[in-house]
């Protein structure tokens, strides 16, 4: 079972943190962070993901293979530290603009593609650290956007959600070497699903869906969604995350609440992540680590 | 991991098999496999599940929660043994019928029912068994339905195939002991899907959606899909099946084929899903469960 991430920050070295930026809040969240702290960054948006605010820093776009553009913008600016951030959902081909450099590291590059998520990551960091970068975690820079140990908000689990909470922990520590999705749902002591190519998103509305056709007999109201790192997961840039529609769907399947692994999950917008929690009755809890056997 | 189901073949008592007949054509099944060793059988059709073809042999028509009349029937015909066999899925209260009998045994069957499926129906067969009855697994009736070793049809899984088949056996090893639904599908190493309380067919649909919506990148005709019984399974009314609608689910998914363990695994219609595997191009194999360690 994967321990919390590292959790000392990134010491500074004065050179800006270059930001390459997905879809979604993450990226804003951690530049933020960064800044807080006193740390210049170089925010380069993956056109046709990334949030348009983030020129509200020091900023370039840039397009999925042009790689050769990033490695240049990066390096003008004086970066050696690169955070990949946010999600790159679905790429269409169409967005994908190869330059010279992306073209001479193809071979490679498909050979990661081939890998599934995590060795597509992998590859793609090992192709910057090639180059010069230091690939950190997100949470290296910014280690307010894990989750700590105990209740985001007021609620917190009862005695059956915690049976649950283990049962589920437990699971996911015996399917974690097959490097599957690592979150899974679990009601009364029945699994009910287990992510892997899906999604969590996806995970929960299935659940949700059952419940309304009548295909689960465990009432509303019972039941958490647990989410862990894997075992072998790079946490430079892949850790579990959650945010508001996590807990939206985690309502809509009719759930008590959700458990992560402390230290070892990225939660996006933690102040709407804890008010739509309230508003809907249900836990967000950080926990240890699974220690013991099943 | 569980081993083969007993293959033996059940001793003749003289006295006709009562077979309760869910949904399905596996009760006709097992009745033509009983008649055809001449065992004299009684076939107790759920009403609004068993198919109407159930009258072709001696036969009466129970609903839901007639235990009682279940019991007076079968004893008046010298029922002792007895093989629950078809589906029940998503049973409306609508079609149920409390008898007396069935009353008085309420606390029991709610406290099986809140289980889910496996405690259910061993819930079920103990009060069977209370009541004097027997209850035998449908192949220890009828062996014929179980897939054995080798394929069925002329196709046969390939090196990359016979990989993924091993990874998802091993993967099913590791949920085992979490009762889980114990098929999983895998393509070229990777786990695309586990199936828990949705189904086979479900999680199929699943990974064809996902395939078509590009979120799986390994190309069509890579992957299998593999069943295994859950070790804890009471194999005498569950055991793994698969049937035509698997072979339109792998084929619809982009799966080149289907692994099962020999011996553990209930074929509905094997004819038709030799004829369904050859057109479609996918092979369906039995092989041996999995023995040594990931």
């Amino acid at each position: 079972m994967a321990g919390p991430a590292e959790s000392a920050s990134l010491p500074d070295d004065g050179n800006p943190i270059g930001i390459v930026c997905g879809a979604g809040s993450m990226p804003l969240a951690v530049a933020e962070a960064a800044s807080r702290r006193g740390r210049r960054v170089l925010l380069l948006g993956l056109r046709g993901f990334a949030d348009p605010q983030i020129e509200r820093y020091p900023s370039h776009w840039v397009a999925l293979g042009q790689l050769g553009r990033i490695f240049r913008l990066l390096r003008a600016a004086g970066c050696r530290d690169v955070v990949f951030i946010g999600a790159l959902v679905r790429p269409s081909f169409g967005r994908i603009r190869l330059d010279w450099t992306t073209l001479r590291l193809l071979p490679r590059l498909a050979g990661a593609f081939r890998g599934g998520d995590d060795h597509l990551l992998a590859g793609v960091g090992r192709i910057f650290e090639d180059h010069g970068f230091r690939l950190v975690a997100a949470h290296a820079v910014a280690p307010e956007i894990l989750l700590p140990q105990g209740p985001l908000g007021s609620r917190l689990p009862g005695e059956r959600d915690r049976a649950d909470i283990s049962r589920a922990l437990a699971l996911l520590a015996a399917t974690g070497p097959y490097d599957v999705g690592q979150a899974a749902v679990v009601a009364d002591g029945h699994v009910l699903a287990i992510e892997a190519a899906e999604g969590t998103d996806r995970m929960l509305a299935r659940v949700a869906a059952l419940r309304q056709e009548g295909r689960i007999r465990i009432a509303a109201g019972i039941g958490v969604l647990v989410k862990a790192p894997k075992p072998q997961q790079d946490h430079r840039f892949d850790l579990p995350s959650i945010g508001p529609q996590t807990i939206e769907g985690l309502a809509r399947a009719g759930l008590a609440g959700l458990a992560v692994v402390a230290g070892g999950t990225i939660v996006a917008e933690p102040q709407r992540v804890a008010r739509l929690a309230e508003q809907h009755g249900v836990f967000v809890v950080g926990v240890p680590s699974r220690e013991s056997g099943p």
